[in-house]
């Protein structure tokens, strides 16, 4: 919904056509969701990719995981524009995809032809199949980057403490999430389980092949919306606080998507409803650790935002056209 | 859980038996609930009345509707000392029961024989059957009690605007109580439909025959523990602000689970903990109009606190026994 | 700043000037509010009327109480476009004001040149000086015109329990809204003594010179944003729930910024982060009484989001532009 | 408030006598805290040494910084037994102290003769002046020092990411904990400037004198109640996960107060209104590192609850006695 809502506040989108792969018939959006009535007239419209091929410029899927995984070759096989907002074409060995997500996976060749679309490291300009990265790994890898990038600190050394609110699990209800128990409460789930943990791995290790491991960690927040990276390594001896402000500053500096806060660092209320990551590090002379923290909007940064932004540097529109204005702030 | 706790603190209890309706072998009660690991070694085990009439002296019955109808039978047939938590007892009629539980209900001799427990105004003492009132029935009746006695208000002028925490909503996951729903929300809901509503104006007939009907609301507050009762009625001319203030003096005057708090108008924090229903009315001499605020915990003077005060009543102990120390408070 | 946020994404709006009446020089507006960072380099200029009226095509004030009654004056003399947020140009009469605000009020012809801003039932178009309306003013009024307009309910009758979340309150810290007592807790304030009561009175009697008082009551919800008027009256005899749902029907068919939901009661979700504002109502035939709920975002409906209707409506711009996307809901 | 209530319903203290620092005349508690309206008859007293030598058998202070530094003086000179929950006798050394708390030291003496009551480790029997130790310090010792004390962690690898809700903040308002900035948030505070740091590293070198520093932040919870330390340590090669859980599992055998939960972590609502800390410990073969997870509620374990296991272990009460029933859950 969210992604809808900002694809149809897009200036450079003309229409937005939904599709639903359960539905047999067209069912008005404003049916099923209250916020809509009046707002908006639009139908869902059962799913059928030669339709969406005829009438449309670029596909995104926002399926649960193990439906891209065929949904989507034949969009790939004919360089249709695709962006899929699951787990299913990130990442890149099929066996780790099976031993994470414990279902088939895609073709190792699908797999190949699929761009992880971090978008503001890894520019998504002329390519054709995205795939949208996860929110944890979205927060995270961009704490990381640029301490990684530079050769800062000992690659066997981050430690990530990553907590999110519930919004991230998604509308169906079940223990966790459970008003009663969510509320005034902080639970750690997926211990040492957490499907974005070889995602965020693959990626470090494009950065930095030295890199073996992390030890990453989520948490459930008691509240909707946002998502914190809290991010922990060790620097090598002589490398000082400037060097560390330096390679942040150097990362960001040209990037539309991240604001590096010094060592200011950000809390979650700075970025809900924006499509930023606000990053802010410090270091931490007595133990040589520094930390990160890097906040973002689960659903916008670590979701639909990123998967526009994606869009954006495909079709050559301003990288941040569309994304939302920030009204969550009183 | 929060009845066991209590009673197994109770200063005249001496052993707590509990039973499961539908276990076949004995359970640890801490491998079912994590927070009493360690803290007990009770055991649940299978229901059998006659294992509770043999070993204990009272049974009380935390089940859904529909269990006590036949459940209690034997117990109060047999004069054992019996406590409904269950709204199955509660309203005299049968047909009233079958009409707002949509469930078969109790036989009209059953219901006969089984005392309406609202325990700070009506003493359980002599009694062997007792049916524990419903969370809003008990923060609304009592709030009202002083008004209706003394023939105060208009008696076709009330209106309830009642709001609960989600722990009302039980354990199991729901859509209303879906954390990412019910969060940063207010939902009314079974408007017109509440169940409590025949229970509350079943009481208030007793106290006023000349009520035939109450206009009651029920909304799901975005916290766990908690209940409030804003009732408005409109006063007889005449009626001043001394006399509305002299009715809840002398209504509570002796009453150990009720405090009276003036036209300081009582909030949640203030109850939540304890076996407290904490009241507070202001009239507003513009309107003619009267404004009660009563305060529960639902899940104690909702619930099991109240169920233990008329557990105390039946015995002769002391009225607020075993009644909670309220350590929520900051 | 969801203000401003708003106008700066307006698609008619070419320019946003802020100024600070305190500031003695210029501050970046990213300097005071992280969250603007990187996203504008908008300066806060300190406040000269001549300069506004020189630069600017209207103004708009979000200043506390006591400020426009003197600060509006040259505008309105003017006839330059003024919109004011705060509560200083509501009330006709200065008496009144000073009764409720404990403050001078502004002059009489001042406030006589004044349109009262309820955007949804009367248009600003054509007008130079607005004063727009309550939070709760706004949700209260939308809520109660179909049935006052029409003539539904007796008018003596009219009881609003409203709530709201503490966005509301503002920016300060005080002891209501500290987290620790505000926090799942439910707290009620200002009983009989809200300012808002008299702006809805003066409403409601432009509509039906016979209604003289209304029970109007505030409670502080554990959220930050979203506000719900719960309303009840007593119909006359003799009208019917048809009666009812026709009001509502044909008094918002063409308001742009209302959507009545029959008798489908609205949540805060479905409007928070929008314009909207959402009513619903249920008529009680048992009671005789009729039960209207009509929710806002208090910060949009209930402040700037209706400025900038009042806006587009004196310039003649589209009743809706510029009014946020919603992208709050999971 | 909290400490009050349960060494009111201590079944082995026989009266509590409360003193306020400020006081110059006696006040009712019930006049200021109106929970305990009804409840109690107790008189707060303008505070006396005299009075309290003479009356009592211990006194607590739950006073701010920079009061017991010479207010606990004549007690400890006389061997009177005296508990401070503040962290003004805590840290050994008298510059250490200012430097982390800004203010004057108490005297080298009155330092060494205060015992460190981490009552789950280190037991307060035949002790006369004990330091209560702090919230964080309490959750994250107990979680650690079963890896410190059998020597598995490598001593330079310990970081604790550490959360708490609000009441740790105390009673007054601040922006940090303003409802509209708090809720819905997560705030990193107090960077590698927290006053427990220098508490938690001293208690670590008592066990192993070469741990030099520590990693160690804190991040307000948008919640009221309770406390999570999550820890990290690299383990030395060839420890294994039975080798962990063999440390805690003897660590706590005869503890009364810490529940070992194996490699199920616990939540904090399995904690909160008790005076148990929790802990769980995870070891990953991945990366070598073991996560604990230590939950506490941090008004009770994490202060009067551990407040008053001390007074039981100075006067040979049962290691629990008084702590609270928990009734917080649903």
């Amino acid at each position: 919904m969210v992604l809808y809502q900002m694809l149809a506040g897009h200036p450079h989108v003309d229409g937005v056509d939904l599709y639903g792969h359960n539905l047999t018939e067209p069912v008005a959006l404003a049916s099923a969701v209250p916020q809509f009535v009046g707002a908006t007239d639009v139908v869902l419209q059962p799913y059928s990719e030669q339709v969406v091929m005829a009438q449309d410029d670029v596909v995104f899927f926002a399926t649960s995981a193990g439906v891209t995984r065929t949904a989507a070759v034949p969009y790939i096989t004919a360089g249709f524009p695709m962006i899929d907002l699951s787990g299913d074409l990130r990442l890149k060995q099929p066996d780790l995809y099976t031993q994470w997500y414990h279902k088939p996976a895609a073709a190792k060749q699908i797999l190949a032809q699929t761009h992880y679309g971090l978008s503001d490291l890894q520019s998504s300009a002329g390519m054709a199949a995205i795939a949208n990265p996860g929110c944890y790994a979205t927060a995270t890898l961009l704490g990381l980057a640029p301490l990684v990038q530079s050769g800062l600190i000992m690659t066997d050394s981050i430690i990530v403490d990553a907590k999110s609110g519930t919004s991230g699990a998604g509308k169906h209800p079940g223990e966790l999430t459970h008003f009663s128990q969510a509320n005034e409460n902080l639970q750690v789930y997926k211990v040492n389980q957490h499907q974005h943990i070889p995602e965020i791995l693959q990626q470090l290790q494009v950065w930095d092949q030295s890199i073996a491991a992390i030890q990453f960690n989520t948490t459930l927040l008691p509240i909707t919306r946002g998502l914190m990276s809290t991010i922990y390594a060790r620097v090598w001896p002589d490398v000082t606080a400037a060097a560390i402000d330096e390679a942040f500053t150097s990362t960001f500096a040209d990037v539309a998507g991240v604001r590096y806060t010094g060592d200011r660092l950000p809390n979650l209320k700075e970025v809900v409803g924006t499509d930023y990551c606000d990053v802010g590090a410090v270091f931490n002379p007595t133990t040589g650790m520094v930390m990160v923290v890097s906040v973002i909007d689960n659903l916008i940064k670590g979701a639909g935002g990123q998967a526009i932004q994606n869009m954006n540097q495909m079709f050559g529109f301003p990288e941040m056209a569309g994304e939302p204005v920030n009204v969550i702030l009183p």
